[in-house]
């Protein structure tokens, strides 16, 4: 199927309607792109596309319809149904490609792609039922992390297993859904990359960014992180890769956890172990919006269109934190406070645990 | 008449549909306000807008309903009808106050309300018909500047009057409008303060900007201007009294003349000359969205929402061009080019003169 290349003026679609898809929508506007969100509820992305539908991802009239109204779709989220994906990319160019989709959907999937790729992660296990998670406990020890293969993110669908944990109930407690148990890694600190890759093979990665979360939610990036030039230098080598092997367009993020090891020889070695990859912009990358040339926004928009991609230069160290639920409610403190950036998304309820914006410092250079 | 806060979640009302009304837009949804647009004529800022009407300026049922769907009225240009912003002030804030608008809209006004201030502007005399026209001529020789007192913009509206030129066919070129004659000032660069006063006087300035003209029409901005430091700190002070003597609460550019003298002493001395004031956002404020810790559309919404104004910190020196007409096809190449910042403002036809997009570079520091 040969599709005319994306031109400004034109309208591209984007599934989902939360603050991911609403600063997408902003970025492709500043290129002079139109934006069609397609959601089955109504989110802070409607207010600022020209269009949108809302219908479910199995209404298959509405999809066709979309797909008809749209040079090229992306998502804001890896959940988007298989069904969707398929349907969509048999009409209209869907990026990133369905089989990026599905191959970070799931948490056995993505990690065995992984190490295929000769990529490091925790040790897993597949958990099918009781049983093996008895015999996947047995072999990687306690504490371990029980965690679906699908559906999971800020925490949800993970439980750890310590001394004394009944498996019969733990595994209940994720809905008897099949999972994956890991090992644990004793990491010294979070970090993402955030890159993107063109269709052409073009990679462009943004500054490695160091992450803290509460709550199994991000809470603070500070970028550059603090790490070796050469485990940065890894960090992006990996993200590559892994961008080149699911034959990527789009902007991608991959988790990592950063081991510090001291030799022997006195000498500190840092091992960067993958933890998962979101086929979508990132929480860990909003700083990009106010601390360099090109947002992520902006470089998914770019990358998905066909257009060059932009220099990812940084306009000095950067802090994001993030507002989460009632945090929103210091806005106008925020705002007062020198060189403070502020975000919000829009969203009506602060409900605990929701993402509300998020506050970006530049530090002098 | 009291009126509560805004506060975020809020609908704020702007008037005009162009590119300036686009870049509000969005500003005003980085924190979290939705817009809606009010224009007699579809345009680029619906995009991205979550609401719009499309109605005459004096359509006052229409009028009515946008005003008592937003909590603050403001607008994206000076030529606002005198009825349209009086009717909404009865009903909603509108900022800035329409008594601004009256003072810039007209040419005569703005001159007296400047010399009033003390600040200097072009010599200029009033012209309502012929005789008046010749009598301006022979005080403030020739070449001098007829101009329209309104409605006046990139050019539109003035005429030079040279050695030869008939008078009276030059007033009809303009026809026979209420007009003033300015005596033609020598300058040596144009520069402009774009800058925000907020309600309760709070006042912050953008660095001094050198702009450049092609067919009176603004072609490139660099920041920082060069200009002697006391030069920018009389600029931004002049500027400053200007906001405060029309009780501005929003942001406004100033556009001025700078005037190179070498005094019998052998000392460099620059003289301002006020040209004109912009009560908006302005096109030489643009390098602010890339450049800048708050863009100037951000500015202006924190000021007229009554939210702190935000840091006017540069992240650098910065090179904005203007995209006129034909220029935005090489939208492609532009993007490729590092560290270039594409604007594009989602408009159809690449009409000559028509401003279709910008691009801002930021220099390393």
């Amino acid at each position: 199927m040969a599709h005319e290349p994306v031109v400004p003026g034109d309208t591209i679609g984007i599934l989902g309607s939360g603050q991911l898809g609403r600063m997408l929508a902003m970025a492709a506007a500043r290129l002079g792109i139109k934006t069609h969100i397609y959601c089955p509820e109504s989110g802070p992305a409607f207010d600022v596309a020209a269009r949108h539908t809302m219908a479910a991802y199995d209404d298959d009239a509405a999809l066709a319809a979309f797909a008809a109204s749209v040079k090229v779709v992306t998502y804001e989220f890896e959940n988007v149904p298989a069904h969707t994906a398929e349907f969509l990319a048999q009409r209209v160019p869907v990026h990133p490609n369905p089989r990026a989709l599905a191959t970070t959907q799931d948490r056995l999937v993505e990690k065995r792609f992984l190490n295929d790729l000769g990529i490091p992660t925790a040790p897993f296990m597949d958990v099918t039922d009781t049983g093996a998670l008895a015999h996947a406990v047995a072999n990687l020890g306690r504490p371990s992390i029980l965690k679906t293969r699908r559906f999971g993110y800020d925490g949800k669908g993970q439980v750890m297993i310590r001394e004394g944990s009944d498996l019969t109930a733990t595994f209940r407690s994720l809905g008897s859904a099949p999972c994956i148990l890991e090992g644990l890694v004793r990491f010294s600190r979070e970090v993402s990359v955030v890159a993107a890759r063109s269709a052409d093979g073009g990679f462009a990665a943004f500054a490695l960014s160091e992450n803290q979360h509460e709550h199994h939610i991000l809470s603070v990036t500070r970028a550059p992180a603090p790490a070796l030039e050469l485990t940065a230098a890894e960090a992006m080598s990996m993200t590559g890769r892994i961008a080149e092997a699911l034959d990527y367009v789009g902007v991608l993020a991959v988790e990592m956890f950063l081991v510090d090891d001291v030799g022997p020889d006195g000498v500190l070695r840092e091992t960067l172990v993958v933890n998962e990859i979101a086929p979508r912009v990132h929480n860990s990358g909003h700083w990009t919006l106010d601390g360099a040339v090109t947002s992520q926004f902006e470089q998914h928009i770019r990358a998905i269109c066909g257009f060059p991609l932009g220099s990812t230069r940084m306009h000095g160290a950067v802090e994001m934190h993030n507002l989460i639920g009632p945090d929103v409610l210091a806005w106008r403190d925020l705002m007062a406070q020198p060189g403070a950036c502020v975000h919000l998304y829009g969203k009506h309820e602060a409900r605990p645990g929701r993402k509300m914006g998020h506050v970006t410092r530049v530090l002098l250079p």
